[in-house]
Protein backbone atom coordinates (compact mmCIF):
# COMPACT_ATOMS: atom_id res chain seq x y z
CA UNK A 1 0.00 0.00 0.00
CA UNK A 2 1.21 3.20 -0.98
CA UNK A 3 1.19 5.60 2.01
CA UNK A 4 0.05 9.47 0.64
CA UNK A 5 0.96 11.95 2.68
CA UNK A 6 -1.81 12.97 5.35
CA UNK A 7 -1.61 17.03 4.52
CA UNK A 8 -1.90 16.49 0.94
CA UNK A 9 -4.51 13.88 1.37
CA UNK A 10 -7.02 16.47 3.70
CA UNK A 11 -5.67 19.09 1.04
CA UNK A 12 -7.39 17.20 -1.58
CA UNK A 13 -10.67 16.58 -0.05
CA UNK A 14 -11.24 20.05 0.86
CA UNK A 15 -10.94 20.87 -2.53
CA UNK A 16 -14.62 21.60 -4.54
CA UNK A 17 -14.73 22.79 -7.64
CA UNK A 18 -17.66 24.50 -9.50
CA UNK A 19 -18.42 24.45 -13.45
CA UNK A 20 -20.78 26.50 -15.32
CA UNK A 21 -22.42 24.51 -18.08
CA UNK A 22 -25.07 25.58 -20.44
CA UNK A 23 -27.81 23.30 -21.76
CA UNK A 24 -27.33 22.81 -25.35
CA UNK A 25 -30.40 22.77 -27.82
CA UNK A 26 -29.20 19.33 -29.08
CA UNK A 27 -29.12 18.19 -25.27
CA UNK A 28 -33.15 17.65 -24.64
CA UNK A 29 -34.99 15.05 -25.49
CA UNK A 30 -38.66 14.12 -26.76
CA UNK A 31 -39.67 14.88 -23.04
CA UNK A 32 -38.00 18.69 -23.86
CA UNK A 33 -35.71 18.02 -20.58
CA UNK A 34 -31.95 17.36 -20.57
CA UNK A 35 -31.69 13.67 -22.07
CA UNK A 36 -29.98 11.18 -19.18
CA UNK A 37 -27.46 10.78 -21.23
CA UNK A 38 -25.96 13.97 -21.46
CA UNK A 39 -25.45 14.34 -17.44
CA UNK A 40 -22.46 11.98 -18.44
CA UNK A 41 -20.82 14.98 -20.63
CA UNK A 42 -21.47 17.29 -17.53
CA UNK A 43 -20.00 15.73 -15.07
CA UNK A 44 -17.07 14.50 -17.40
CA UNK A 45 -16.62 18.15 -17.77
CA UNK A 46 -16.68 18.76 -13.68
CA UNK A 47 -13.75 16.19 -13.51
CA UNK A 48 -11.48 17.86 -16.18
CA UNK A 49 -12.11 20.97 -14.65
CA UNK A 50 -11.38 19.91 -10.87
CA UNK A 51 -8.23 17.82 -12.15
CA UNK A 52 -6.79 21.03 -14.14
CA UNK A 53 -8.26 23.11 -11.04
CA UNK A 54 -6.01 21.38 -8.27
CA UNK A 55 -2.43 21.55 -10.89
CA UNK A 56 -2.96 23.23 -14.23
CA UNK A 57 -5.56 24.50 -16.73
CA UNK A 58 -3.76 22.12 -19.02
CA UNK A 59 -3.50 19.13 -16.58
CA UNK A 60 -5.76 16.27 -17.80
CA UNK A 61 -4.47 17.11 -21.36
CA UNK A 62 -1.51 16.97 -20.56
CA UNK A 63 -2.42 13.76 -18.66
CA UNK A 64 -3.36 12.26 -22.28
CA UNK A 65 -1.00 13.44 -24.41
CA UNK A 66 1.64 11.53 -21.89
CA UNK A 67 -0.59 8.45 -22.75
CA UNK A 68 -2.36 8.20 -18.79
CA UNK A 69 -5.92 8.40 -19.00
CA UNK A 70 -8.82 8.18 -16.26
CA UNK A 71 -11.62 5.41 -17.16
CA UNK A 72 -14.57 4.94 -15.62
CA UNK A 73 -15.00 1.45 -13.47
CA UNK A 74 -18.24 2.54 -11.78
CA UNK A 75 -21.09 5.00 -11.53
CA UNK A 76 -24.23 5.93 -9.52
CA UNK A 77 -26.36 8.22 -10.68
CA UNK A 78 -29.51 9.76 -8.79
CA UNK A 79 -31.58 11.85 -10.80
CA UNK A 80 -33.47 14.32 -8.92
CA UNK A 81 -34.88 16.89 -11.26
CA UNK A 82 -34.98 17.90 -15.02
CA UNK A 83 -33.35 20.60 -16.24
CA UNK A 84 -34.00 22.25 -19.81
CA UNK A 85 -32.67 23.83 -22.64
CA UNK A 86 -30.77 27.09 -22.02
CA UNK A 87 -30.84 26.53 -18.34
CA UNK A 88 -27.38 26.88 -16.79
CA UNK A 89 -26.33 24.48 -14.75
CA UNK A 90 -23.61 24.16 -11.65
CA UNK A 91 -21.26 21.04 -11.61
CA UNK A 92 -19.90 20.88 -7.52
CA UNK A 93 -17.31 18.22 -8.09
CA UNK A 94 -15.22 16.80 -5.11
CA UNK A 95 -13.60 13.69 -4.23
CA UNK A 96 -15.28 11.32 -1.91
CA UNK A 97 -12.07 8.89 -1.36
CA UNK A 98 -8.55 7.84 -2.90
CA UNK A 99 -7.71 4.38 -3.06
CA UNK A 100 -4.94 2.81 -4.57
CA UNK A 101 -6.55 1.33 -7.45
CA UNK A 102 -8.89 3.98 -7.70
CA UNK A 103 -10.35 7.38 -6.86
CA UNK A 104 -14.10 8.43 -5.75
CA UNK A 105 -15.43 11.59 -7.28
CA UNK A 106 -18.51 13.54 -6.05
CA UNK A 107 -20.35 15.57 -8.72
CA UNK A 108 -22.91 17.48 -7.44
CA UNK A 109 -24.82 19.10 -10.39
CA UNK A 110 -27.66 21.90 -10.01
CA UNK A 111 -29.44 24.49 -12.03
CA UNK A 112 -28.11 28.02 -11.47
CA UNK A 113 -31.53 30.12 -11.86
CA UNK A 114 -33.29 28.33 -8.33
CA UNK A 115 -30.22 26.16 -6.97
CA UNK A 116 -32.57 22.99 -7.83
CA UNK A 117 -30.56 19.39 -7.25
CA UNK A 118 -31.24 17.52 -10.80
CA UNK A 119 -28.08 15.04 -10.20
CA UNK A 120 -26.12 13.42 -7.33
CA UNK A 121 -23.02 11.23 -9.28
CA UNK A 122 -20.76 8.80 -7.48
CA UNK A 123 -17.89 8.33 -10.55
CA UNK A 124 -15.26 5.43 -9.59
CA UNK A 125 -12.22 5.86 -12.06
CA UNK A 126 -8.78 4.31 -12.09
CA UNK A 127 -5.51 5.56 -13.62
CA UNK A 128 -3.95 4.19 -17.01
CA UNK A 129 -1.29 3.99 -19.35
CA UNK A 130 -3.13 4.04 -22.76
CA UNK A 131 -0.39 2.03 -24.79
CA UNK A 132 0.02 -0.53 -22.29
CA UNK A 133 -3.30 -0.67 -20.83
CA UNK A 134 -1.83 -0.87 -17.43
CA UNK A 135 -3.22 0.28 -14.19
CA UNK A 136 -1.03 3.03 -12.13
CA UNK A 137 -1.63 3.41 -8.63
CA UNK A 138 -4.16 5.84 -7.75
CA UNK A 139 -2.24 7.18 -4.74
CA UNK A 140 1.12 7.61 -6.13
CA UNK A 141 -0.15 9.50 -9.27
CA UNK A 142 -2.04 11.78 -7.32
CA UNK A 143 0.86 12.45 -4.97
CA UNK A 144 2.68 13.32 -8.24
CA UNK A 145 0.14 15.13 -10.24
CA UNK A 146 -0.29 17.77 -7.69
CA UNK B 1 -50.44 0.19 -2.27
CA UNK B 2 -51.52 -1.81 -5.60
CA UNK B 3 -51.76 -5.14 -5.59
CA UNK B 4 -50.21 -6.71 -8.65
CA UNK B 5 -51.62 -10.39 -9.50
CA UNK B 6 -48.95 -12.93 -8.12
CA UNK B 7 -48.84 -14.92 -11.19
CA UNK B 8 -48.40 -11.88 -13.00
CA UNK B 9 -45.44 -10.83 -11.15
CA UNK B 10 -43.77 -14.20 -11.46
CA UNK B 11 -44.20 -14.09 -14.91
CA UNK B 12 -42.37 -10.87 -15.63
CA UNK B 13 -39.69 -11.64 -13.50
CA UNK B 14 -38.93 -15.13 -15.18
CA UNK B 15 -38.66 -13.26 -19.02
CA UNK B 16 -35.04 -12.18 -20.11
CA UNK B 17 -34.64 -10.52 -23.40
CA UNK B 18 -31.51 -10.92 -24.87
CA UNK B 19 -30.36 -8.58 -27.86
CA UNK B 20 -27.56 -8.12 -29.98
CA UNK B 21 -25.65 -4.80 -30.80
CA UNK B 22 -22.61 -4.73 -33.05
CA UNK B 23 -20.84 -1.33 -31.75
CA UNK B 24 -20.17 1.31 -34.46
CA UNK B 25 -16.96 3.13 -35.49
CA UNK B 26 -18.57 6.21 -34.23
CA UNK B 27 -18.62 4.17 -30.19
CA UNK B 28 -15.09 3.97 -29.81
CA UNK B 29 -12.83 6.82 -28.11
CA UNK B 30 -9.82 8.01 -28.04
CA UNK B 31 -8.69 4.52 -26.14
CA UNK B 32 -10.30 2.62 -29.20
CA UNK B 33 -12.90 0.87 -26.91
CA UNK B 34 -16.27 1.85 -26.48
CA UNK B 35 -16.80 5.19 -24.75
CA UNK B 36 -18.77 4.79 -21.23
CA UNK B 37 -21.30 7.18 -22.33
CA UNK B 38 -22.78 4.74 -25.05
CA UNK B 39 -23.65 1.76 -23.22
CA UNK B 40 -26.25 4.03 -21.64
CA UNK B 41 -27.73 3.88 -25.67
CA UNK B 42 -27.06 -0.15 -25.28
CA UNK B 43 -29.08 -0.62 -22.46
CA UNK B 44 -31.83 1.76 -23.60
CA UNK B 45 -32.15 -0.79 -26.44
CA UNK B 46 -32.35 -3.28 -24.19
CA UNK B 47 -34.90 -1.76 -22.38
CA UNK B 48 -37.05 -1.11 -25.12
CA UNK B 49 -36.62 -4.86 -26.78
CA UNK B 50 -37.97 -6.55 -23.08
CA UNK B 51 -40.71 -4.42 -22.78
CA UNK B 52 -41.45 -4.95 -26.99
CA UNK B 53 -40.61 -8.41 -25.88
CA UNK B 54 -43.62 -8.87 -23.35
CA UNK B 55 -45.93 -6.98 -25.27
CA UNK B 56 -45.70 -6.19 -28.80
CA UNK B 57 -42.92 -5.18 -31.41
CA UNK B 58 -43.94 -1.71 -31.40
CA UNK B 59 -44.95 -1.52 -27.47
CA UNK B 60 -42.99 1.30 -26.43
CA UNK B 61 -43.38 3.41 -29.79
CA UNK B 62 -47.01 3.00 -28.72
CA UNK B 63 -47.05 4.05 -25.53
CA UNK B 64 -45.07 7.28 -26.31
CA UNK B 65 -47.81 7.91 -29.09
CA UNK B 66 -49.86 7.90 -26.10
CA UNK B 67 -48.47 9.76 -24.07
CA UNK B 68 -46.46 7.30 -21.26
CA UNK B 69 -42.48 7.84 -21.16
CA UNK B 70 -40.07 6.06 -19.10
CA UNK B 71 -37.65 7.93 -17.74
CA UNK B 72 -34.37 6.93 -15.54
CA UNK B 73 -34.29 7.91 -11.90
CA UNK B 74 -31.33 5.84 -10.86
CA UNK B 75 -28.46 4.02 -12.61
CA UNK B 76 -25.71 1.69 -11.33
CA UNK B 77 -23.12 0.98 -13.85
CA UNK B 78 -20.08 -1.23 -12.78
CA UNK B 79 -17.49 -1.55 -16.26
CA UNK B 80 -15.81 -4.75 -16.82
CA UNK B 81 -14.29 -5.09 -19.66
CA UNK B 82 -14.20 -2.81 -22.75
CA UNK B 83 -15.19 -3.69 -26.40
CA UNK B 84 -13.88 -2.61 -29.73
CA UNK B 85 -15.52 -1.46 -32.93
CA UNK B 86 -16.94 -3.77 -34.75
CA UNK B 87 -17.60 -6.02 -31.46
CA UNK B 88 -20.91 -8.08 -31.38
CA UNK B 89 -22.38 -7.22 -28.09
CA UNK B 90 -25.29 -8.87 -26.08
CA UNK B 91 -27.77 -7.12 -23.82
CA UNK B 92 -29.32 -9.46 -21.55
CA UNK B 93 -32.26 -7.81 -19.75
CA UNK B 94 -34.23 -8.74 -17.23
CA UNK B 95 -36.74 -7.63 -14.41
CA UNK B 96 -35.05 -6.98 -10.52
CA UNK B 97 -38.25 -5.58 -8.94
CA UNK B 98 -41.60 -3.60 -9.43
CA UNK B 99 -42.68 -1.48 -6.85
CA UNK B 100 -45.67 1.09 -7.11
CA UNK B 101 -43.27 3.86 -8.12
CA UNK B 102 -40.78 2.75 -10.09
CA UNK B 103 -39.47 -0.54 -11.69
CA UNK B 104 -36.07 -1.60 -11.50
CA UNK B 105 -34.00 -3.59 -14.47
CA UNK B 106 -30.54 -5.51 -14.43
CA UNK B 107 -28.58 -5.65 -17.80
CA UNK B 108 -26.09 -7.69 -18.40
CA UNK B 109 -23.87 -6.73 -21.00
CA UNK B 110 -21.78 -9.26 -22.37
CA UNK B 111 -19.23 -9.58 -25.79
CA UNK B 112 -20.71 -12.22 -27.65
CA UNK B 113 -17.58 -13.39 -29.17
CA UNK B 114 -16.43 -14.98 -25.71
CA UNK B 115 -18.99 -14.40 -23.46
CA UNK B 116 -17.14 -11.75 -21.35
CA UNK B 117 -18.77 -9.56 -19.10
CA UNK B 118 -18.75 -5.91 -20.36
CA UNK B 119 -20.93 -4.48 -17.59
CA UNK B 120 -23.52 -4.41 -15.13
CA UNK B 121 -26.21 -2.34 -14.76
CA UNK B 122 -29.37 -1.47 -12.49
CA UNK B 123 -31.34 0.83 -14.25
CA UNK B 124 -34.75 2.10 -12.02
CA UNK B 125 -37.09 3.80 -14.19
CA UNK B 126 -40.70 5.51 -13.86
CA UNK B 127 -43.79 5.47 -15.78
CA UNK B 128 -44.90 9.21 -16.03
CA UNK B 129 -47.58 11.12 -18.73
CA UNK B 130 -45.55 13.39 -20.90
CA UNK B 131 -48.02 16.14 -20.87
CA UNK B 132 -48.76 16.54 -17.25
CA UNK B 133 -45.86 14.89 -16.13
CA UNK B 134 -47.70 13.08 -13.71
CA UNK B 135 -46.06 9.89 -12.62
CA UNK B 136 -48.22 6.40 -12.90
CA UNK B 137 -48.11 3.62 -10.60
CA UNK B 138 -46.13 1.17 -11.93
CA UNK B 139 -47.48 -2.02 -11.10
CA UNK B 140 -50.86 -0.90 -12.06
CA UNK B 141 -49.03 0.27 -15.82
CA UNK B 142 -47.81 -3.23 -16.18
CA UNK B 143 -50.57 -5.31 -14.84
CA UNK B 144 -52.64 -3.17 -18.31
CA UNK B 145 -49.53 -3.06 -20.40
CA UNK B 146 -48.72 -7.22 -20.59
CA UNK C 1 -43.43 37.12 -51.74
CA UNK C 2 -42.86 39.00 -48.79
CA UNK C 3 -40.97 42.30 -49.06
CA UNK C 4 -38.21 42.60 -46.06
CA UNK C 5 -37.82 46.12 -44.99
CA UNK C 6 -34.18 46.50 -46.68
CA UNK C 7 -32.79 48.49 -43.84
CA UNK C 8 -33.37 45.58 -41.85
CA UNK C 9 -32.08 42.84 -44.07
CA UNK C 10 -28.87 45.09 -44.29
CA UNK C 11 -28.38 45.03 -40.80
CA UNK C 12 -28.71 41.43 -40.60
CA UNK C 13 -26.87 40.70 -43.14
CA UNK C 14 -23.94 43.00 -40.98
CA UNK C 15 -24.05 40.91 -37.93
CA UNK C 16 -20.96 38.47 -37.17
CA UNK C 17 -21.57 36.25 -33.66
CA UNK C 18 -18.21 34.72 -32.23
CA UNK C 19 -18.62 32.20 -30.04
CA UNK C 20 -15.92 30.67 -27.94
CA UNK C 21 -16.46 26.87 -27.31
CA UNK C 22 -13.72 24.14 -25.67
CA UNK C 23 -13.39 21.06 -27.12
CA UNK C 24 -14.61 18.00 -24.45
CA UNK C 25 -12.82 14.81 -24.03
CA UNK C 26 -16.13 13.32 -24.95
CA UNK C 27 -15.74 14.79 -28.54
CA UNK C 28 -12.71 13.32 -29.24
CA UNK C 29 -12.72 9.67 -31.50
CA UNK C 30 -9.82 7.24 -31.72
CA UNK C 31 -7.75 9.27 -33.87
CA UNK C 32 -7.39 11.54 -30.66
CA UNK C 33 -9.48 14.28 -32.48
CA UNK C 34 -12.91 15.77 -32.66
CA UNK C 35 -15.25 13.51 -34.45
CA UNK C 36 -16.92 15.09 -36.97
CA UNK C 37 -19.93 14.55 -35.90
CA UNK C 38 -19.67 16.75 -33.04
CA UNK C 39 -19.16 20.13 -35.39
CA UNK C 40 -22.82 19.89 -35.75
CA UNK C 41 -23.15 20.41 -31.95
CA UNK C 42 -20.29 23.47 -32.38
CA UNK C 43 -22.37 25.36 -35.04
CA UNK C 44 -25.70 24.75 -33.47
CA UNK C 45 -24.52 26.74 -30.44
CA UNK C 46 -23.31 29.02 -32.92
CA UNK C 47 -26.80 29.25 -34.50
CA UNK C 48 -28.35 29.42 -31.02
CA UNK C 49 -25.62 32.57 -30.14
CA UNK C 50 -26.36 34.49 -32.88
CA UNK C 51 -30.12 34.49 -32.74
CA UNK C 52 -29.87 35.20 -28.88
CA UNK C 53 -27.39 38.14 -30.47
CA UNK C 54 -29.92 39.69 -32.18
CA UNK C 55 -32.98 39.74 -29.84
CA UNK C 56 -32.27 38.67 -26.26
CA UNK C 57 -30.14 36.55 -24.55
CA UNK C 58 -32.85 33.94 -24.54
CA UNK C 59 -34.63 34.51 -27.88
CA UNK C 60 -34.19 31.05 -28.87
CA UNK C 61 -35.46 29.24 -25.72
CA UNK C 62 -38.57 31.84 -26.23
CA UNK C 63 -39.19 30.61 -29.67
CA UNK C 64 -39.16 26.84 -28.36
CA UNK C 65 -41.41 27.94 -26.02
CA UNK C 66 -43.65 29.23 -28.40
CA UNK C 67 -43.39 26.39 -30.42
CA UNK C 68 -41.10 28.10 -33.17
CA UNK C 69 -38.41 25.48 -33.96
CA UNK C 70 -35.76 25.65 -36.81
CA UNK C 71 -35.06 22.47 -38.52
CA UNK C 72 -32.12 21.97 -40.92
CA UNK C 73 -32.83 21.45 -44.34
CA UNK C 74 -29.40 21.22 -45.75
CA UNK C 75 -25.79 20.91 -44.93
CA UNK C 76 -22.66 21.32 -46.22
CA UNK C 77 -19.40 21.27 -44.30
CA UNK C 78 -15.79 21.08 -45.39
CA UNK C 79 -13.13 19.93 -43.11
CA UNK C 80 -10.12 21.81 -43.46
CA UNK C 81 -8.45 20.97 -40.05
CA UNK C 82 -8.65 19.27 -36.75
CA UNK C 83 -8.98 20.07 -33.25
CA UNK C 84 -7.57 18.00 -29.99
CA UNK C 85 -9.38 17.99 -26.67
CA UNK C 86 -9.28 21.35 -24.70
CA UNK C 87 -8.37 23.24 -27.98
CA UNK C 88 -10.80 26.42 -27.90
CA UNK C 89 -12.46 26.94 -31.17
CA UNK C 90 -14.35 29.72 -32.16
CA UNK C 91 -17.48 29.40 -34.19
CA UNK C 92 -18.14 32.90 -36.25
CA UNK C 93 -21.29 32.83 -37.46
CA UNK C 94 -23.26 35.33 -40.10
CA UNK C 95 -26.21 35.01 -42.35
CA UNK C 96 -25.64 34.11 -45.82
CA UNK C 97 -29.01 34.62 -47.12
CA UNK C 98 -32.82 35.23 -46.15
CA UNK C 99 -35.16 33.69 -48.61
CA UNK C 100 -39.26 33.67 -48.10
CA UNK C 101 -38.84 29.92 -47.35
CA UNK C 102 -35.28 29.48 -45.59
CA UNK C 103 -31.93 31.08 -44.23
CA UNK C 104 -28.85 29.85 -44.99
CA UNK C 105 -26.00 30.38 -42.17
CA UNK C 106 -22.58 30.72 -42.63
CA UNK C 107 -20.05 29.25 -39.80
CA UNK C 108 -16.55 29.22 -39.75
CA UNK C 109 -14.87 27.54 -37.10
CA UNK C 110 -11.58 28.24 -35.99
CA UNK C 111 -9.07 27.14 -33.25
CA UNK C 112 -8.43 30.10 -31.25
CA UNK C 113 -4.92 29.70 -30.42
CA UNK C 114 -3.15 29.96 -33.91
CA UNK C 115 -6.46 31.00 -35.55
CA UNK C 116 -6.42 27.84 -37.74
CA UNK C 117 -9.72 27.07 -39.93
CA UNK C 118 -10.84 24.00 -39.12
CA UNK C 119 -14.46 23.78 -40.84
CA UNK C 120 -16.39 25.53 -43.49
CA UNK C 121 -20.39 25.00 -42.79
CA UNK C 122 -23.36 26.57 -44.82
CA UNK C 123 -26.57 25.75 -43.04
CA UNK C 124 -30.03 25.64 -44.36
CA UNK C 125 -32.54 26.11 -42.17
CA UNK C 126 -36.38 26.19 -41.91
CA UNK C 127 -38.66 27.71 -39.48
CA UNK C 128 -41.56 25.37 -38.41
CA UNK C 129 -44.54 25.98 -35.83
CA UNK C 130 -43.70 22.49 -33.62
CA UNK C 131 -47.35 21.32 -32.98
CA UNK C 132 -48.98 21.62 -36.77
CA UNK C 133 -45.37 20.84 -38.62
CA UNK C 134 -46.53 24.06 -40.66
CA UNK C 135 -43.56 26.20 -41.97
CA UNK C 136 -43.49 29.62 -41.30
CA UNK C 137 -42.58 32.50 -44.19
CA UNK C 138 -38.75 32.88 -43.10
CA UNK C 139 -38.89 36.89 -43.97
CA UNK C 140 -41.80 37.53 -42.23
CA UNK C 141 -40.44 35.32 -38.78
CA UNK C 142 -37.48 37.74 -38.77
CA UNK C 143 -39.30 40.74 -39.73
CA UNK C 144 -41.05 40.08 -36.35
CA UNK C 145 -38.14 38.47 -34.31
CA UNK C 146 -35.14 41.51 -34.50
CA UNK D 1 -1.57 9.58 -60.89
CA UNK D 2 -2.94 6.49 -60.19
CA UNK D 3 -4.14 4.17 -62.98
CA UNK D 4 -6.82 2.06 -61.54
CA UNK D 5 -7.73 -1.14 -63.65
CA UNK D 6 -10.70 -0.35 -65.41
CA UNK D 7 -12.69 -3.38 -64.94
CA UNK D 8 -12.36 -2.95 -60.88
CA UNK D 9 -13.49 0.51 -61.36
CA UNK D 10 -15.70 -0.38 -62.91
CA UNK D 11 -17.25 -3.12 -60.49
CA UNK D 12 -16.83 -0.85 -57.95
CA UNK D 13 -19.05 1.81 -58.88
CA UNK D 14 -21.93 -0.71 -59.53
CA UNK D 15 -22.10 -1.85 -56.29
CA UNK D 16 -25.18 -0.80 -53.78
CA UNK D 17 -24.88 -2.07 -50.62
CA UNK D 18 -28.39 -1.66 -48.42
CA UNK D 19 -28.29 -1.94 -44.59
CA UNK D 20 -31.35 -1.60 -42.16
CA UNK D 21 -31.16 0.53 -39.10
CA UNK D 22 -33.96 0.93 -36.43
CA UNK D 23 -34.34 4.63 -35.07
CA UNK D 24 -33.36 4.37 -31.17
CA UNK D 25 -35.06 6.08 -28.30
CA UNK D 26 -32.34 8.03 -28.26
CA UNK D 27 -31.77 9.29 -31.30
CA UNK D 28 -35.14 11.52 -31.32
CA UNK D 29 -35.10 15.40 -30.39
CA UNK D 30 -37.53 17.26 -29.02
CA UNK D 31 -39.76 17.02 -31.94
CA UNK D 32 -40.15 13.95 -32.13
CA UNK D 33 -37.90 13.02 -35.20
CA UNK D 34 -34.45 12.04 -35.66
CA UNK D 35 -32.05 14.54 -34.79
CA UNK D 36 -30.24 15.70 -38.16
CA UNK D 37 -27.26 14.80 -36.21
CA UNK D 38 -27.88 11.17 -35.81
CA UNK D 39 -28.00 10.57 -39.86
CA UNK D 40 -24.05 11.10 -39.46
CA UNK D 41 -24.32 7.17 -37.30
CA UNK D 42 -26.71 5.90 -39.69
CA UNK D 43 -24.33 6.68 -43.05
CA UNK D 44 -21.18 5.73 -41.65
CA UNK D 45 -23.23 2.60 -40.72
CA UNK D 46 -23.73 2.24 -44.60
CA UNK D 47 -20.07 2.99 -44.98
CA UNK D 48 -18.80 0.43 -42.99
CA UNK D 49 -21.50 -1.66 -44.46
CA UNK D 50 -20.01 -0.96 -48.26
CA UNK D 51 -16.49 -1.38 -47.33
CA UNK D 52 -16.56 -4.63 -45.51
CA UNK D 53 -19.70 -5.85 -48.21
CA UNK D 54 -16.49 -5.45 -51.23
CA UNK D 55 -14.13 -7.32 -48.79
CA UNK D 56 -14.59 -9.02 -45.85
CA UNK D 57 -16.94 -9.07 -42.92
CA UNK D 58 -14.37 -7.27 -40.68
CA UNK D 59 -12.29 -5.09 -43.25
CA UNK D 60 -13.22 -1.50 -41.76
CA UNK D 61 -11.84 -3.14 -38.58
CA UNK D 62 -9.19 -4.99 -39.79
CA UNK D 63 -7.91 -1.48 -41.69
CA UNK D 64 -8.39 0.30 -38.35
CA UNK D 65 -6.54 -2.11 -36.25
CA UNK D 66 -3.83 -1.78 -39.56
CA UNK D 67 -3.42 1.65 -38.63
CA UNK D 68 -5.76 3.02 -41.96
CA UNK D 69 -8.81 5.07 -41.49
CA UNK D 70 -11.01 7.47 -43.78
CA UNK D 71 -11.31 10.57 -42.61
CA UNK D 72 -14.56 12.84 -43.66
CA UNK D 73 -12.71 15.89 -45.69
CA UNK D 74 -16.73 16.77 -47.07
CA UNK D 75 -20.62 16.15 -46.21
CA UNK D 76 -23.22 17.18 -48.37
CA UNK D 77 -26.64 16.07 -46.58
CA UNK D 78 -30.07 17.51 -48.31
CA UNK D 79 -32.58 16.73 -45.15
CA UNK D 80 -36.24 15.48 -47.04
CA UNK D 81 -38.45 13.95 -44.34
CA UNK D 82 -38.25 12.88 -40.90
CA UNK D 83 -38.72 9.91 -38.84
CA UNK D 84 -38.90 8.93 -35.81
CA UNK D 85 -38.42 6.08 -33.08
CA UNK D 86 -38.79 2.79 -33.95
CA UNK D 87 -38.75 3.41 -37.63
CA UNK D 88 -37.05 0.70 -40.19
CA UNK D 89 -34.68 3.12 -42.21
CA UNK D 90 -32.61 1.85 -44.84
CA UNK D 91 -29.09 3.34 -45.95
CA UNK D 92 -28.61 2.82 -49.78
CA UNK D 93 -24.91 2.69 -50.26
CA UNK D 94 -22.73 3.22 -53.95
CA UNK D 95 -19.48 5.02 -54.89
CA UNK D 96 -19.79 8.29 -56.44
CA UNK D 97 -16.23 8.69 -57.96
CA UNK D 98 -13.10 7.24 -56.64
CA UNK D 99 -10.20 9.95 -57.43
CA UNK D 100 -6.83 9.94 -56.29
CA UNK D 101 -6.99 11.77 -53.08
CA UNK D 102 -10.58 11.04 -52.21
CA UNK D 103 -13.29 8.94 -52.44
CA UNK D 104 -17.10 10.47 -52.60
CA UNK D 105 -20.00 8.07 -51.28
CA UNK D 106 -23.82 8.54 -51.91
CA UNK D 107 -26.03 7.56 -49.07
CA UNK D 108 -29.45 7.80 -49.47
CA UNK D 109 -31.63 7.02 -46.75
CA UNK D 110 -35.35 5.79 -47.06
CA UNK D 111 -37.85 4.68 -44.22
CA UNK D 112 -38.48 1.26 -44.59
CA UNK D 113 -42.22 1.26 -44.56
CA UNK D 114 -43.26 3.55 -47.13
CA UNK D 115 -40.09 4.30 -49.30
CA UNK D 116 -39.89 7.50 -48.44
CA UNK D 117 -36.52 9.31 -48.88
CA UNK D 118 -35.36 10.77 -45.97
CA UNK D 119 -32.09 11.85 -46.75
CA UNK D 120 -29.92 12.46 -49.38
CA UNK D 121 -25.86 12.38 -48.67
CA UNK D 122 -22.54 12.71 -50.23
CA UNK D 123 -19.61 12.30 -48.56
CA UNK D 124 -16.57 12.85 -49.52
CA UNK D 125 -13.84 10.61 -47.57
CA UNK D 126 -9.75 10.34 -47.74
CA UNK D 127 -7.59 7.87 -46.79
CA UNK D 128 -5.24 8.27 -44.04
CA UNK D 129 -2.55 6.13 -41.59
CA UNK D 130 -3.36 6.81 -38.44
CA UNK D 131 0.13 7.17 -36.69
CA UNK D 132 2.10 9.51 -39.26
CA UNK D 133 -1.32 10.80 -40.40
CA UNK D 134 -0.19 11.03 -44.07
CA UNK D 135 -2.67 10.34 -46.68
CA UNK D 136 -2.80 7.26 -48.70
CA UNK D 137 -3.41 7.58 -52.49
CA UNK D 138 -6.98 6.07 -52.57
CA UNK D 139 -6.94 4.41 -55.96
CA UNK D 140 -4.24 2.59 -54.69
CA UNK D 141 -5.85 1.71 -51.47
CA UNK D 142 -9.08 0.24 -53.29
CA UNK D 143 -7.38 -1.15 -55.98
CA UNK D 144 -5.37 -3.92 -52.93
CA UNK D 145 -8.44 -3.44 -50.87
CA UNK D 146 -10.92 -5.03 -52.54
Amino acid sequence: MIKMEVGLLKELLNVEDSLEIVVRFNDINTMGTVHFKEFLDYFEDGFVSFMNNIQDPLAVKNALKSGIVFPVKKLDIEYESSAEFGDHIIVKTRIKSIEDDSISFLHDIYRESDNVLLAKVVCVRLVMEVDSKKLVNVKQFFSEFV
